[in-house]
């Protein structure tokens, strides 16, 4: 009888690894370096390795292992293909049956934004909820959707990429992604301090923004908790396309809640009070209430989905 | 051995309905009057006497019929309840176990937009695909979200209210749904006829609508065809909006199609292609190929959704 699973979510820097009981306890975590050179032909082997170290280590058997799930940076498809994935230098594979060989045991993949939405659903924010949506807010803006207690992979597992959601039509300074307009223009960490740059230059009153050598999203907002009104005016722009654009994804797939990820949300409770603030004003009647939440897990919600991914395989 | 399953589509002023054979063959289609008056009262057990009638005309026994599925024009819930359907004087009720007793056969109900989408999926547009989003043009703008073959019903019934998702902060007029900026402002029939009168004031040259004495969508969409120059702007500018928005959408569900139905999508070919043109703009790179194609059942989506929706049943 299988009493154990691994969650692996493979960063750019850094693989975070758990090894969980089948009821979802954390028994352990730890993390490895990502090897990427050489096309990333390491990582998978390296992660097939430090499951089997865990295993000798606690002296666990085969056949006590449900599986492994994976989360990865890039777009992974239902059968756990990736054509690309940048940041660990991999071309096209299936991790699935690649990761599946090198260990034996049952393999699912996922994007990781996905991965960390699923997290949240069962152990952080969303818990209990069976429809989410999170947005992770940092250097861009990642996104998760949960219907019906399973990840929107989508044709291209492109599902949940709601940082290129095109919130200003008549925006001319390009995203990273080539487009112009898109949520993560606005909402990442990069888009706060952005906007703050750019609403200094024509700010003619006081602010403590002026005295900042390197602005940031956090400047800004520890000026906004400080009363600051330039960082209030910045902060309010953040809101109301990030408010407004939930409200869009909410007429979408109508979730139970939203929950909010990401280094901008360790701001804390001010953060999902000014977005909800314009949630509300844009949202559907039906949605209007629906929660807008943080999220609970930090960096284990890719352990924890990934467990959750292998623990839902039949 | 059930050979038989029933497909009902109610709204605002007739009652829809279909025979089906279980494998999906449409073998009779016909309509009643929907009488709204005494709260609707009478609705479904005019809904369960049709079926009776149909089913002694054609001599099938109660144990040939897997059931009976049913669309609403309101946000019916997982379980089949709706608060209300304002068009059918409804206030609260379950229609699942009110249809289940007047008839003695299994029912499943869903709001009649999700149910078209399904109906498109299974033997439209849509066929042969998983994952779709349908855009319903009427007099407003509806649509349905397919995920892995399933209608997103949503935490309110409110799955697939794309009509009602932002596309535009600065808007000062209201729409239907009291909030200001919506998709249905601009897409619907009405938003364009709107827009059309609007511009039409400010146009200071020469277009065949400053002859037409009622300016409807179909007038303006005639007009661009003709090759119109103030059309043409109309009609650009309901593709921005639409083309964004549907891209926005799909960074949330990444489907495998789009499908344009409702009265405006009778336009035909020039429609998606004008749509296509804004969509691939915004969409992100992953998405950008996703077909955005013509509805093709019609009228009779509802009734195939809702046949479908109870053959998928278990």
């Amino acid at each position: 009888m299988a009493k154990y699973c691994f969650g692996i979510d493979v960063g750019g820097t850094t693989v975070k690894c758990g090894l969980f009981t089948v009821e979802g306890e954390l028994l352990d975590k730890w993390e490895i370096k990502t090897r990427t050179e050489d096309g990333g032909s390491f990582i998978l082997p390296d992660v097939a390795e430090t499951i089997q170290n865990k295993m000798k280590e606690r002296e666990i058997e085969d056949i006590q292992v449900k599986g492994v799930g994976v989360g990865v940076p890039g777009p992974v498809n239902s059968n756990g293909e990736i054509p690309c994935a940048v940041n660990l230098n991999w071309g096209s594979k299936n991790i699935e049956i690649e990761l599946s060989m090198l260990t034996g045991f049952a393999v699912k993949a996922g994007n990781d934004a996905n991965v960390a939405a699923l997290g949240e659903m069962w152990k952080g924010g969303g818990e209990g909820k069976r429809n989410l949506i999170m947005a992770t807010l940092g250097t861009g803006v990642g996104g998760g959707i949960i219907v019906n207690g399973k990840m929107v992979v989508g044709a291209h597992g492109a599902g949940g990429e709601i940082g290129h959601a095109v919130v200003n039509v008549e925006e001319t300074m390009h995203c990273n992604c080539g487009n112009a307009g898109c949520l993560e223009q606005y909402a990442s960490a990069t888009g706060i301090a952005r906007m703050a740059k750019m609403e200094l230059e024509e700010y003619g009153k006081y602010t403590v923004l002026r005295k900042e050598e390197h602005i940031s999203a956090k400047s800004v907002i520890d000026a906004y908790k400080s009363g600051d009104d330039l960082a209030a005016q910045i902060m309010e722009r953040f809101a109301k396309y990030l408010g407004s654009a939930l409200a869009g994804f909410s007429c979408v797939v109508d979730p139970d809640i939203i929950v909010i990820g990401g280094g901008v949300s360790k701001a804390g409770d001010v953060l999902t009070e000014v977005i909800g603030k314009y949630y509300r004003q844009y949202a559907f009647s039906a949605c209007k209430d629906t929660p807008i939440v943080l999220a609970r897990l930090g960096n284990d919600a890719g352990i924890y989905g990934a467990a959750k991914m292998i623990l839902d395989e039949a």
